[in-house]
């Protein structure tokens, strides 16, 4: 291994990928537009174009993966991946990670504001498919004049959104790496998600999603979605391993206030949240996941049949959010549409996060990944 | 096996057990009087008093645990366990079945009125310890002129009761029945119960616990509450056979709101919920079981190790709530203690819930252990 390093400072760009007149076309029906789109790059396109990795981030992700925003302390979201000498090597990958359609961080989204009324969009933002990520990273694409790439990898809605895009354009695809994803939520799944969405819906400053234009944000519905979610990314050992029975150091006596250890981790999970999430792309976002369920759609691999995509599918055998038979289940899918694929199920306690984590085993598989699509090019 | 029959119909009846003048005193050091006590009974208490069986409930449970109130379409919440004929015979046992203490089903709990001011308790109701049920559950007992159990029945909840009552008063209890318990939550146990006492108290109709007085009930954070509880009640295995990604059949476009069948069932389940339950009840009973940890106490198993007490200890194979670990960690400190116990894994599809439900394999357990200690009679 090179000794890695860091990225140092990046920025966040913007593009305008649509626009009122040439409207984005959604799965739904409905059109959307302009669409801005937030993203960053990392690395050097090579002359031959044949370097690219599009990064697709998870629910509450953004574009800022790698690197450090001017004057920030802490570096982006994947930095642990993504550098110079890191797994995925900047010095020989060209990088795009981008913000997702329907999200908050840059991209148009429901809390966007909708040029057609000057209000924000709220609830009349149009219902979303993961086809419809796609759509809009793949216009980012061409508007970095970038037909194919060499490879897209994500984690957990990051994965399900490069499952969909190998899918629908295994063409412009040629690695698909695929992490603590899912093809098909189950019950269980959607009932976390429900119980979210009723929690920010439930709080009185919702306002049936036309909270931002009254000045107010639906702080403790938003709260209770995110401390729930973050009981389902580590995994019940993990929980032990790092917080136990201790007591919280400022406890001054027993209550319903902050007793625990983990009752401050959970409540600091859910303030530092509101700082940067808004409810509507929750809904959203989570919603698409919910429906998302590519396999049962007709002819859904008859693209991959003719034009093979390299998958890396990976799962952490602690992972209780998307366990390993969520990766199982995308394995068999691909590999009877007669895929080259490879599968990991990576030992690692801390559950789903895992993805987020620097874990030995789960960076060397990456690395060896990557080097082997840079050894082998594009198709 | 006989053919077993319904209790038919029954009544609950009240005790006041604590005065204002002899009042409970509470191991957190304050007192409580009056205390009111709702209870039913079935089946008949012998000549010799020898076949008394006490059933503690979980969180939300009732002291209406068998056969029907008048015009009640439902019998009560463990029917398929305790009547004629069934595995808790009550041609045979004496059962008693009580409301715990800071309940909200006719025993003095934080919403009961606080008699020195006329208001109900709210948050100035004093913290209770698991060994506080106990210390009702014997007044009760004495209330009803028995001074010995042959056996104490608990799922849950009220398993971590009855591990109590062995612990504290083994001369009093013959026989103990802990199922799907635990005598020490995980991180992960006690961030679930964080999160739902966060919605309650998060609840704008809170108003930091004075909602009786002021008319209004915090239904919005109750329910969800409840509804996060009830994904932890049942399996994921479950929910799939129950649900799995079934469109809720009265769904008319896709939206937020219930488009699958497990969202109706949560919606449900919450709703039915409000009907019954207080929010303030949720609180001091979750809390309770955070802090529960008998075996951490000096000379834990003192009493028991002096006196031993036949124990059967009950798991369900994929309960997730309390999983198999947290009763063959009770299984091991009662074996260290030189305890004869019974220790069973269930397999049971249902998780969690299991211990309601009617499984074949429980209920023959429970019937040939009832059986024998009716046999062995009181030590």
């Amino acid at each position: 291994m090179t000794d890695s390093g860091s990225l140092g400072l990046v920025q966040i760009q913007t593009a305008q990928l649509f626009t009122a007149d040439e409207p984005l076309r959604l799965v739904g029906g409905a059109t959307l537009g302009p669409v801005e789109v937030a993203y960053e790059t990392y690395g050097t396109l090579s002359a031959a174009k044949d370097n690219a990795v599009f990064i697709c981030h998870a629910l509450t992700g953004d574009a800022h993966a790698a690197g450090f925003h001017e004057g920030a302390k802490r570096p982006g979201w994947w930095d642990n991946l993504i550098g110079p000498g890191k797994p995925l090597d900047t010095d020989r990958f060209f990088v795009i990670s981008a913000n997702l359609l329907g999200g908050c961080q840059g991209t148009t989204g429901p809390a966007s504001i909708n040029e057609a009324t000057g209000r924000a969009h709220g609830l009349d933002f149009p219902l979303l498919d993961m086809a419809d990520f796609v759509t809009v990273h793949r216009a980012l694409l061409a508007h970095l004049g970038i037909e194919r790439l060499l490879a897209a990898l994500g984690g957990s809605l990051g994965g399900m959104q490069v499952l969909q895009w190998a899918l629908s354009h295994p063409e412009q695809v040629s690695n698909a790496a695929i992490v603590a994803a899912s093809s098909r939520l189950t019950a269980q799944n959607i009932a976390f998600s429900a119980v979210a969405r009723r929690a920010i819906m439930d709080d009185p400053d919702f306002n049936d999603g036309r909270y931002a234009e009254l000045g107010v944000v639906p702080r403790l519905g938003l709260r209770t979605a995110r401390m729930m979610a973050h009981i389902t990314y580590l995994s019940e050992g993990a929980f032990s391993e790092k917080f136990g029975r201790n007591p919280h150091p400022e406890r001054d006596k027993p209550g319903f206030g902050i007793d625990f250890a983990v009752e401050s981790y959970l409540d600091y999970q859910g303030r530092v949240f509101l700082e940067r999430f808004d409810a509507l792309s929750y809904l959203y976002l989570s919603r698409v996941m919910d429906y998302f369920d590519p396999f049962s759609r007709p002819g859904a691999t008859e693209r991959i049949a003719r034009q093979p995509v390299n998958f890396l599918v990976m799962s952490f055998d602690t992972d209780w959010r998307f366990s390993t038979d969520h990766s199982r289940r995308i394995v068999k899918h691909l590999a009877n549409a007669a895929q080259p694929v490879t599968f990991r199920d990576i030992p690692s306690s801390w559950g789903h996060d895992s993805f987020l984590l620097a874990g030995q085993r789960y960076h060397d598989t990456l690395r060896a990944w990557f080097d082997r699509a840079l050894r082998d090019g594009l198709r």
